[in-house]
């Protein structure tokens, strides 16, 4: 049986984890390692305080050790935890906001984000400042959102775009969405800036993938290690 | 039948492209987007002086220009002709070392950078600066061997693992392959240094997908935009 | 009665809060706010993990809710919780080890940290990256000594002071105490390292007394307020 | 009889002088260390230029020179002569600049500057640069009033206010008052920008405490001595 | 005879290159080195996109190996090929946006470009992170002009001293001309800013004159030997 | 009569002043503007403090109030009173060291500085970080030698190539000579280190012809105004 990539996200609605899973769906392959997406039953409804932050990384690494898998997604565009579970697990740990923040660098060197709130914002500088690229940051914008409409398929687009379109005026040659639940709306926003978009459940499922196909490579590498190597 | 990202070894070896190739081959999926490696036949036989890394640009550009595929990747560890590339064409191109250092990013703080040889630093660190983290690198060995030992399938391997300790012992909690063809080490470095060992090729491919997957998802993406959104 | 400064210990040991508390004591004055030390009963015997420093903060917050005071201090010195009780109270919250850098910086360009364990170290970065001085930290030297050694009222000494001219051999200007206990221990580091070195429970308390003494200050500032200004 | 902490006025104003002392008294306390508030005699009405900065610093050496005192503070918020003073003295020399964006960065991690003049600003930036933190500068506002307006004990208030909102909008967490004479303003600007604000003058004589409390706490610190010691 | 600086305009075109004779032409001395400006025949009517940048690399070194000259100027304000060229010489080789910048540098703390069009900052900004002063830019402001309009001796000049005072409104302390052309206008834009423009081809050319004269001045150098040297 | 540049050496020494002038005169052309050097006979002997640095602003803002010239260069290695004196001139005025690490940064990456002792060091870091380029400084190699050494035609040399090349060990690829009266020993370091040796005297002296040439190129500059513009 295939690997199991274990994504947790750290609050507790259904509803957010089934978008998760909607996000990853296309980066599942037949034969490869498949992502299961859980949920803290225990967690917030959301991750929206810094209380709820620092709160779900006992509960996170509990489940990472009850749970054996082949690498581990912490679902949450704040990376709650991250530390803490690394130091549950010998297996790759990846947060979704560094995993999403690397991608905007992999395509553009000035980013925007696009938050879920003015609150979330010091919580997502803290993964600009772990990596050093705090400077890159061209704009923030939050979403600012009642949940209805973030939720609803089509409501939230158009403000989704004026806020892509808003990052782009700032300088932003790409855009990190700084929240999951938003991947249906990726596509709409990219065509709306005209610069990439990231969205992060499938940055940080691209990454996980990227942790064990580098294992997997060893096994049948000869070819590999036969080649050539430059620069 | 399934998009194409179209891999192009900038240089002229045969024995590269084929380390290449067996690199990517791991995460390529059935049904997924399909890796094709190609070379600029007309390329040096590796991108070894600034010249080199100059002059690739345009035939890379041409190739582009005729070549219609999905997403594009510059198979050489010093990203040559990236900026141009992408004025080429509306599709993603990624950079094999801005993939890999983004990918260590999501790893680890710190990172170490193993070279092919002492020049290829110069060249390197431009990536470091268009990402703004040059200050991340913990340090940098290049691996100096003459091409008949690094292209044996074994011969390299104790160098390598030596030289991903010493980056360890220099502050590296992660290590960048700055050289193709060294896939197949991989696992053996990161069990000798005791951190995450990142693949260039594979990382660039884990980029590729995310970029194209990004899209995908729209297509399906109903239950994705529906779903709860949170930080 | 005097204002209260609020001091957790977030672990549980006493003899800790006790010697928080000794450091403090030369801070306090008589008619000035009081500094009262407590311990988090149902913290961790030390704050010696990621999952110690993620779990404290929901108690911290907590006890902050329950017990009223003019202005608190984090009493550890990798700041656990800081962001989730500052929601938790309109009033002043001091993290040590922020304090301590900041006090190291009024007296130096480059400093160094004489942490508990090399596992404390990431924990520390974070701070420093917070405040944006990464690069000022001229060296970080652990002091690695078991508990009953460094909790001697001597025996540590010798090794503090090794380690303080280690750091200024690295290029430290000033020395941060990057634990509690080792107040007993300033003035002889001091004293064998050259440059100032920095207690983290009296750096705090003093940034405590600051705060409070900036609004006390507005009652009989009338004589401040007439005054000249300049620059 | 109580040690003594030499607050020296560059400039010759004695309402000046005055409003340093007024600002400093709540912190002193029976049976500590005394401020002391004297002024250069011989200095200019006010540091001005860049030509008064220079100048004043001969003459606090030879100040420093002549009183014996625990510690020094140059009380004037552009630093001017401190490597100078601190050449000439063993003992604790503060700025009240660095003091006060030190204690700015303890309280958060962005802050704004009040200055005297536009023409304050550059000299400023020589102190933000010295400890690295010139990038954490979120804005900078002149207060550019009137002498007679300045030093109102009412007039300048409401300016005060706008510029301290003004500041908050450009992104300022915390605000530095960056001249003295408004210590009797800081609560009400505090009140009106929601932030904190950081009064120099006690700002460094907080870390002037510091310094010295940092050794008298040897003296009785056996307690400290044998506490627990963690992180 | 004199020593030959040689200067290459990458572009073909001769009125370009007259222009970069004329602004070079005040800094020759009799006696000292001359500057001979050519241009490459076979390079594009301008350095206008990445492709063209990368392209000229290559004519660049071959026109260096087959002239032999004390000096090299690159001659565009992107310094296309730099790297490439100093690898085909052992003399120096100097490109003109470094030298630019590094004059503006020598007169302020931030600084603005004017560019030719939006489209050049990208390849500028290379420059920028080549030498680390990415963060001293204050502003960016592309001319925009179509090239009747560039090249007329008036015609652009209401536009520069526009973009000018608008670099100086973002905080621009020193401009830098970002295209060659326009060193007819350089005093006029430093009237209108009132700070200090640098026009490229004379940066580059006293850069180059400093290059050779470091060196002839060995020759009657015994006075300068026997002098005292301070700090 | 041609343009004066006053170059001022703060301090008092005639040989020092000679040294100076024995630097610049292969930079000095006929016909273009001359170098006259002065001293400040008020000056000390060397600026060798920081006391020396602020003491000689004032003397030198009034010489450069007393004596017109075109522009003017502080001849000292550590830029002392360089703010004050461009607030008495409208015309232009540069610092040695500021002038020398801008020409490093045209031909090199990162630098390293040669001082005249280790006490030099923190006036120049001073510089490095107005120019924002302290992260750039590969290393910094004190001289240390007695003045009869080091003012000896020969004694010096072998001394200034071991640190030089030290200073390459270190990751320089330009280096600084960091006090004047070295310039008879400037090929030498360079033909040791192999690389570019900047001399402060000769690096100045350039700056201030382009400072002045910028402007005499109006005059004729009719030919450059109607060139082609490019980049």
């Amino acid at each position: 049986m295939s690997e199991r990539i274990l994504v947790i996200n750290p609050n507790s609605s259904l509803s957010c984890t089934a978008g998760i899973a909607a996000a990853l769906a296309p980066l599942a392959a037949s034969g490869g390692p498949r992502f299961e997406v859980v949920r803290l039953a225990e967690g917030p409804p959301a991750i929206a305080t810094w209380r709820d932050w620092y709160q779900v990384a006992e509960p996170l690494c509990q489940m990472v050790e009850r749970e054996a898998a082949a690498a581990y997604v912490i679902a949450c565009v704040s990376d709650p935890g991250l530390e803490a579970v690394r130091m549950a697990t010998p297996r790759p740990v990846l947060g979704m906001l560094r995993c999403a923040i690397a991608a905007a660098l992999t395509r553009a060197e000035r980013f925007g984000i696009i938050g879920f709130m003015e609150t979330s914002r010091p919580r997502q500088r803290r993964a600009l400042q772990a990596m050093g690229v705090e400077t890159r940051l061209a704009g923030y914008e939050p979403l600012n959102l009642p949940m209805e409409v973030l939720t609803d398929p089509s409501a939230p687009r158009a403000r989704l775009q004026a806020v892509a379109r808003a990052l782009v005026a700032q300088g932003a040659e790409a855009i990190v969405l700084g929240c999951t639940g938003l991947a249906g709306h990726a596509r709409a926003a990219e065509d709306a800036a005209g610069v990439p978009v990231i969205e992060p459940c499938q940055a940080a499922g691209a990454m996980a993938l990227l942790a064990l196909r580098g294992r997997a490579a060893e096994d049948g590498g000869a070819a590999a290690a036969r080649s050539f190597a430059a620069e």
